[in-house]
């Protein structure tokens, strides 16, 4: 697999000599219910990246661990970049990139806090950098893999923390879930006009959680929703003409 | 009607002794297809706002006529702050409505660029300013005022410059609609993975229009989404108890 | 008139093609005394710059309606952008006119404390934008301007929500003033080397006005005014040729 | 004399026990005309600042020799902070003698580009640290010292690079003045609204001297107007009451 | 272990309840010449943090996998932060270890150019943060780790991509090590006033290695050097009283 | 000598028309022990400086009396920029000089704390800059210098405000030097991994002095390790050939 970590670099003048794709696995280090590890989301960002790496032989840049978390901070071990140091990463990395002759960028992206930032960053380089592309994957929010995990799973309303997010984990890192934690309970996703902040979060998800109570989730649910975000990943890659 | 522009500060402290709430509308200014003028978010942001305030009796503040259109750009007119600077706009103005006492801020945003940047400000000043509570409205994705959209001119895909667009700007400001430029062209939205900026919006939706061509928008389906943004703003604010 | 407001694209596209001047107004939100509105700024920076812009078919930007007014901070209502903002505000908009084609650039600017903010940006941009022009018309310090106000209103050492000032709002939003908030109470500018804040500001001027009580203002003095303000933007847009 | 630059940390100690006064000269980089050295307005900050510190017993702080020099750039030499650079710069260091414990601070000013830079950083300050005070002095603008220059060398338009800063260098650093070099020309200030930039000012003033031909500038003026904005700057600082 | 990575949020509580111990290993994404991976400094820090963090109990933090590496950017897929934006993130990292309740952290850094960035980061904290206690481990310039690679390998004047760092790449990731790559060539290190820079790098190391050769480096010394970094983190974070 | 601060502009001109190099020393404000002035930095590194030019006839730019000293801060009248602010005054000045013309640039740099923001600048700078050249000199870690402090005075550990620096002060600045003030104390410098701060330097070394007791500094020791400095300076300058 062509893992920029290992590659040398006549072997990364080598590859841009053929090829200009590039993935980044982008994540968080942040509470994800009494169950999970804090490094769900950048594990599960960094399986889908070296699956999809593995599948097509496009580069897999080194992953960005950390990224913007902020509301999640009341919770002990979260950790997160302000939105302007993430806005200044991203822009470093994707410069840097673009510097050496990377031109398509699929973001594999683990956490919803990052997206806004991934945007941000994109849209003031284009200004500068003629012809970067940058895709933006997020597994969750994906109609087909949404639709593996209700059919395996059952309807699932839950975002964060979520029997989806459960499954992903028993497949790739079961040392990072304790199923034993869960405490049953539901915490429904309260859609409201109000902003999350760290001054609300804890009250409206006591468990860190949003939704209902992952006890259900299956590893071999996670087998496949992982199996489906990497064929989606290979199928962007796949048909992604160079402009 | 409270407006902070037309009230001295005498006033503004009396009402601080009985409110804590203030409406704050922000907009953008950027092409809005070949018919509409470039003011459309904020003129729409300060109608709701306006008519909020009207039947609330609470304070509306000048609105920030700017916005994030960067991916806009590449049209004519088009003005936008960046991501960095439009967070700092929003930081000073939340800091300073709170250190003057106001807690429970409505946010009447006309654009979707500024989504990220309000959720950022946010979230980084609740880190220092206990009690503070934001709300955001934005017209265009509410379930409610999409019905009345639905009703009254059939099924609409489009987003951005569209019929609803279209016909609110028909019920505010009829001198910024010039329906005969229309094309009858449509540009259905295409849905990517690939992040939209200033290099690809153009060669996206040429004319500047996401979606349908608006030629059915009329001035009563824009009469009738402005009632009932106002009255979804109205009932926010009514169902808010301080914290 | 040429409001960008109301301009679609293809119209400032048709502007550009025979014209490269574009008027900005810019203003503040901020106290004026206990008997003007906290827009006075913006409002009167609005108002000369839609008077010039229908003279003269110069384009109007839409108005900034936030400037720099740290000092005032501890009068209710007050708001403010630090300078550093401001200057990212200015520096993004500036670029943004001069990138569709602009080049000369009439800031209409309302407010003393905006001044600085402007120079730094325009001084900064003048090292990459070559041919950019921007001139910045403040009528409260304008000779002419003072000669009609101690002609029709006496001599006014007053400079902040002064007769001047007030005559302006009677002119151009009665519902802004409240002459019977006054109380008569003279604060002469006391000249002093030291920097005027936030902490001294409300000792030295306790109702926030600068100078003489204004209650002999006359709305007459405030259209004479206005109507010398917009004489001037207009033979200072129409001297102006090009570099 | 209480140089800080040769006070030892007890000695600062021990001041700061009887007096929290400082006095700390700012001043620029840039050119002054065909005959003054680029040094000139640290130069003659620092000689008003030495001539204060020596009267009182004030400590005086090392001076801070480059200032806001943009719109100079055009010249051979100039070296210029950004207004940005210089706001940081101030705020440390003004919030540096705070913290040790210093409340009065009397900045003599070199430089008309430095002002604006000034002033915002005390005014961001302000916010913070209660009890700090700054008064700058800027002896070009002075009424008293602009009554010396007329006496003794007769009315004077100049500004930049005039008959009064080549008397005060004649005085102070005559190494620095080259008078051969003037060119007999004058270079009337031009009042104007447009904004000086780099891309203007050497169009002005192509000698860089903004202002009649300095020729009869002279030593004698030169120490007396030293004289008398030192005399100035000792009765700010003597008329002073800690607050 | 406790790696972050799998602890879940009060499994964090709990741990902080009994240490305020956390190891945060920092690395870099540059070339290491033409036979080791661009990922050597993270995969080398993240070895010493799990080492130490398994002989002690103390929690691991995710690595951030990249770093300051501007003078290696004129190799294919150096990819760098700047010095600015690697401030901004270790601000934010530590700033939260310690709203957590985090005192003293370890940082395992693998990477030279990143010593100056972790300074300035904890420096500007310690202003703000009582009893905020940070050691810096960098391998490489440890005099004990180096007498044993002299010991197992001879004299080494090498610094960057030398025998040292290829035979702990031996021991630790031998995929990220490709022999046959060596070109046999000294690159010996050349003391400099002058300061290296990207423009400069790839002329005075042209494979981008250091020093001498690394071809005689062994897997045995690797392992011998990895353990003596450990032994040492470990007396580090043990001998370390609580302030 | 060709002092920047006494050059006119059109001497910078036909300066630059025969050589791009130029001297800029920096330095800091900040404790020196009990017995040397906190100018000390300064003043070292203006004198090195100012030799270095009468030596060679290479241009000297006013010196940055200012820098990076926040470890320092808990002592008396130490004044610091932050690391980012220093960055920013420096890519000011480099950038201001390389405008000019000035390509090779030699920093005699008085202050330790500086190093790290002269190497950040300069890297950064150097994506940008073609042909742009820095050397930095540190006379205190020079092997040459401390050869001739050891023949001189014996072995000396120390480094702040040690023998050397209370020689070097007594050659070029003795009225900032009072021996009377030492207390014989030695404060042996503490290897140490963990970084020092604010909170804990005062603690290692409560008199400010960072090593061996001075009393035994000569004036001779002094004069001879200032004409050594030079004489490196010279060299590096003569040495260097134009890119």
């Amino acid at each position: 697999m062509n893992l920029l970590a290992e590659m040398s670099w006549p072997e990364v003048e080598e590859y841009l000599g053929r090829d200009t794709r590039v993935i980044l696995p982008l994540g968080a280090v942040e509470e994800h219910g009494r169950h999970l590890g804090l490094g769900t989301d950048f594990i599960e960002a960094e399986a889908i990246a070296l699956g999809t790496g593995e599948a097509t032989g496009v580069a897999v840049a080194p992953t960005l661990n950390y990224g913007m978390s902020l509301p999640l901070m009341g919770f002990p071990g979260t950790l997160s970049l302000s939105p302007h140091t993430l806005v200044a990463v991203l822009n470093d990395l994707l410069r840097g990139l673009y510097q050496h002759g990377f031109r398509r960028i699929l973001a594999v992206n683990g956490h919803g806090g990052n997206v806004a930032s991934i945007h941000s960053a994109v849209q003031m380089l284009a200004q500068d950098l003629p012809g970067l592309r940058v895709k933006s994957f997020e597994w969750w929010m994906d109609a087909e893999v949404n639709r593996i995990v209700t059919e395996m799973m059952g309807e699932q309303t839950g975002s964060h923390a979520s029997a989806a997010e459960t499954a992903f984990m028993l497949a790739v890192r079961p040392n990072a879930v304790k199923m034993q934690q869960l405490t049953g309970r539901d915490a429904p996703v309260k859609p409201s006009r109000e902003i999350t902040t760290q001054q609300t979060f804890a009250t409206l998800y006591p468990d860190g959680i949003m939704g209902l109570d992952p006890s259900g989730a299956t590893r071999a649910a996670g087998e496949a929703l992982l199996k489906k975000a990497v064929e989606i990943c290979v199928r962007e890659l796949e048909e992604w003409p160079e402009s």
